[in-house]
């Protein structure tokens, strides 16, 4: 666990929900989709590939986790999973809630307009949503 | 296993590469990326958390291997890993690689573009070609 550090941009992006077991979970400040990013805290890892077996398993399991709770708190149709770090290095999951008629759907909503940040104080009220299902 | 059969949209667009443990392995036929599908041979599956343990573990060993053999044999920077299926949903795992200057870098590729076919012959000597990596 040591050295790991959030990339900043990822930081700058996201509010703090959990330290889970292997990842640090994280909110997107982007009222257009509930949208949670997982980071296993693992110095220097950038693939899914860099991760050892056991980690490897436990992410699996996160990723089903964050997918299950946000689906069902959000009432969302369909999750989209990406790890994608072509901007940033650093391994990162993205859990996505998506509807028909969203704002990119159904295409992927990454590069898709310009997030939309939530009104003041209403990210806090969906963490402490969020984590009440964990 | 039984009662799975590939989604007609997934087999109109890929070729046949392997059967693994766990997923049906195929290749996009878009010569802009080298570019595997997994799909869990599970009836039913539309998200992750649909599948058992032993099957996500499964999973997670399969993206991994699928990865790296596909970030080596095509010599690329990065590999994106997306499970969206917005229009496919049977369960399936993208697994493509992108090198900076490709066609929708750094975006993801989904919805970018019209798939580029490979040429009579290409893509049955890049199959050959990744199946020996396996």
């Amino acid at each position: 666990m040591t050295d790991f550090e959030l990339h900043p941009r990822l930081a700058a992006d996201t509010a703090f929900v959990a330290d889970w077991t292997l990842c640090r979970v994280l909110l997107m400040n982007d009222a257009r989709y509930p949208w949670l990013i997982l980071v296993p805290r693992r110095a220097a890892a950038a693939e899914i590939f860099d991760l050892g077996p056991e980690d490897r398993e436990m992410l699996i399991a996160e990723i089903a986790l964050a997918s299950e709770r946000l689906k069902h708190v959000s009432r969302s149709a369909k999750i989209n999973v990406g790890a994608l770090g072509n901007l940033v290095p650093q391994l990162h999951i993205h859990i996505v809630a998506r509807n028909p008629g969203d704002a990119a759907w159904p295409g992927p909503v990454w590069g898709v307009g310009a997030p939309q940040p939530y009104a003041a104080g209403a990210i806090e009220t969906l963490v402490r949503e969020i984590v009440k299902t964990f």
